[in-house]
C-alpha cells in the first residue's frame, strides 16, 4: 500500500482565553495515497491544498461548557486530535460516488497535509469547477465560505435597500472587507471600524469605504459612531459584539437590523458581554438576528455568480495574507486574535 | 357657554426609579362642553370613560435623556401638565369631519375627566361600534391597545407554528394574559412566569397555561425554564428584559424568536440590563426583535374580529382590575410597578 507521512496540527490542552503558539502542537502519522480494496474504513482520502484560518475555531477549543454545547452543528475540537477547518484540496482516491481522483474540493479538511475522510461520516465537501481560473486560494476566502457568509449575511439577514447606512465591525477581516465591499457595489453609505491605523487607512483608500475609524483611538464608542452616520444607522454586520454592539444600538435608526455573525470580544474573553439597551430596541423596532454559514446555502448560487462576475470585472479586491506550511498555521491563528491580519487569513499546505 | 369642571392627574415632578402616589396631584380647571362658534381653537370634546394605565408611561414621567430621546412617537409627560393616556370616551362635540357629537372613540385620551383636542393636532381617535354590546371597559384592554399588542406581537412578531413552546413573561398582566391565551388557542405549549404564587395559580388554572412559575421564588432562572422547557423554548413574548432575557436565550431552540415588547425590569431602574449570551445567538439563530403598537394596525381588522369571535364563543377571558375616580390613578399606577394587579389595570372615570 502506497503510503506516506502526514504532518497535522493538534492542541496540547483546551484553549481558555486568548490563544498561544505554545497551546499547540505538530504531530506526523502515516497515511494512505490510494483506498486498498481491502480497506473498508476509508471514504475520500484528500491532499490539502490552502486550509483556511478562522476566529470561530477558538469556540471549539475550549472546555466543554455552556458556550460550546450550542456548537451543535460543529464538532468539537479535541487535545491530541487532528483539527477539522475549512479548506480546498486535490482527491486522491475516493470510494464515494460524488467524487472521484483528481477533482478539486472544498469544505470540511483539517489543519494537515491529507485530510482521510472514513465511511460512515458524511463528507462536507463540494466540487470546484478547476475551469474557472481564479487562484485556489480565494476558495478559502472570496469565493468559499468567508464569501458566503458576507454576501447571505448581508443580502439575505439584513436585507438593505440602496442608499442604507451600513457599518462593518471588524471591517479588515476575513468576512468584514468583503460586507463593506458588497455593500458599496449595492449602493449603500458604508463605514467600517479596525484596530490599527494602517487598518483604517486600508478600509478608506483600497476598499473604498465612505468612513473608517480605529476603535481603539475612540474613547466614546457612540460618539464615534454619531460622527461617522450624522443620519444614523440602518444595518450593522455585527462581527464583534460586546460594547460596540451597545454603541451601534444607540445610534440606530427605526427598523434598524443587527446581522450578528460573530462574537469577537468574547471568544477569547467570555466576561465582555454587550449590554444592549432594550428600550430602544422596542421603540426603534430593532431586529437582531444570529446566523451561520449553514443556513446560506440556499443563496450560494446566487453568491457564486454574482462574486465570480465582480471579479471578472475588477470591481472587488481580495484581501489575503497566506503563510505556508502546517507549522505557520497556530501563528496565523493567534494573530487574528491580536488584529494582526487583513483580509483572509490561509495557509497554502502544498503546490499542486 | 357651557362649562364645567375637569379633574386631570398631573406628575409634581420628573420621576426617576419606582413611581409613588405622592408624585402626582389633581388639578382642576374649566372646560367648554359644546364648541362655540366664535371658538377656533378646539376640534374635539371627549367625555372620558375609562382610561388606561400602562407601565410604558413611566418612560415618559423620566427626565428627558437618551432613553426617552428614543420615544419620538409619543409626547413627554411635562410635570403640572395633563397626562395623555388610552382611553375610551364619548364625543361631546367635535367640529373634525371624522368625528360627531354622541360618538364612541377609542384612542388617546388623557387621565382627566373630559379630554379637549385642540385645532391643528391629529385627534389619535377611532371610532367604536356601540353595537357590539361589549362592556366599554373591554376597549381599554382586550378589545384595545392592549389586545392588538398581544395579537400583532405574537401572530405577526413571532410568527407561530402549531405545536410550537412559547414562553411569556408578566403573564398576568394586560399583555401578557392574552398573548397566552391566544398562543394556547392556537395550539402551542405556553408557559408563564409572574411575581406572586396567586398568579401562577391563576395562569394554570384559570387562563390554561400549561405551566407556570413564580420567578421571585426561583434561585435560577435558566434552571426554572429548564424544567417547564424540557425541550427548549420556541418563541419569547418579552415583557421585562434583564436576567430573563437572559436565561431564556440560555434556553431557546434553533431559530427561536424573541418578540420584546417591555422592559419592565428597566422601566424603574436603568441598571438592570439583561447580558444575552452572543454566541448562543448567533449559533442558535436567534432572532430578537422589538415592537411598538403603532406597527400592529395593519392586522388591526383581522385581530378584532378573531378576538370577538373568541369572545361570543367564550374561548378567552377577560381579566380586568378596574378602579373608580381620576383620584384613584396614581394608586393603581404605582401598583402595576409593584406587581399588585392581575390583567388590565384601567380606571373608570364616568358612567355613561
Amino acid at each position: 500500500m502506497e503510503v506516506t507521512s502526514n504532518k497535522f496540527m493538534v492542541t496540547k490542552c483546551h484553549i481558555e482565553g486568548a490563544p498561544d503558539v505554545t497551546h499547540f502542537a505538530v504531530k506526523e502519522e502515516m497515511v494512505p495515497l490510494r483506498i486498498d480494496k481491502n480497506d473498508h474504513t476509508t471514504l475520500v482520502i484528500v491532499k490539502n491544498l490552502y486550509v483556511s484560518v478562522d476566529p470561530y475555531m477558538l469556540n471549539l477549543m475550549k472546555t466543554q461548557n455552556s458556550s460550546n454545547e450550542i456548537l451543535t452543528a460543529l464538532s468539537l475540537i479535541l487535545p491530541g486530535h487532528a483539527i477539522p477547518s475549512i479548506g480546498v484540496g486535490r482527491v486522491l482516491d475516493s470510494v464515494h460516488r460524488d467524487f472521484k481522483a483528481g477533482d478539486l474540493v472544498l469544505g470540511m479538511l483539517s489543519w494537515a497535509q491529507y485530510t482521510i475522510v472514513p465511511i460512515g461520516v458524511d463528507p462536507l465537501l463540494q466540487k470546484v469547477d478547476d475551469k474557472m481560473g481564479f487562484p485556489l486560494s480565494y476558495y478559502t476566502g472570496i469565493l468559499g465560505y468567508s464569501g458566503i457568509t458576507a454576501y447571505g449575511g448581508f443580502f439575505k439577514v439584513c436585507k438593505p435597500k440602496k442608499g442604507e447606512k451600513v457599518f462593518v465591525s471588524s471591517a479588515c477581516g476575513s468576512v468584514g472587507n468583503l460586507v463593506g465591499q458588497y455593500a458599496k457595489l449595492f449602493g449603500c453609505y458604508v463605514v467600517g471600524c479596525a484596530g490599527t491605523k494602517q487598518k483604517v487607512k486600508f478600509l478608506k483608500e483600497e476598499l473604498g469605504f465612505d468612513e473608517a475609524f480605529n476603535y481603539k483611538e475612540e474613547t466614546n464608542l457612540s460618539a464615534a459612531l454619531q460622527r461617522c452616520f450624522p443620519e444614523g444607522i440602518d444595518i450593522y454586520f455585527d462581527n464583534v459584539g460586546g460594547e460596540m454592539l451597545e454603541a451601534v444600538v444607540e445610534n440606530m435608526n427605526t427598523f434598524g437590523r443587527v446581522a450578528v455573525c460573530g462574537v469577537m470580544s468574547e471568544y477569547a474573553d467570555s466576561a465582555k458581554r454587550g449590554f444592549p439597551n432594550m428600550l430602544r430596541i422596542i421603540y426603534k423596532r430593532i431586529k437582531v438576528e444570529g446566523f451561520i454559514l449553514l443556513d446560506m446555502f440556499d443563496v450560494y448560487e446566487d453568491f457564486f455568480s454574482t462574486t465570480t462576475q465582480h471579479l471578472k470585472a475588477g470591481k472587488m479586491k481580495v484581501i489575503e495574507d497566506i503563510s505556508h506550511g502546517v507549522e505557520s498555521i497556530p501563528g496565523a491563528f493567534v494573530d487574528i486574535f491580536r488584529g494582526n491580519n487583513i483580509g483572509k487569513r490561509a495557509v497554502k499546505i502544498a503546490e499542486e
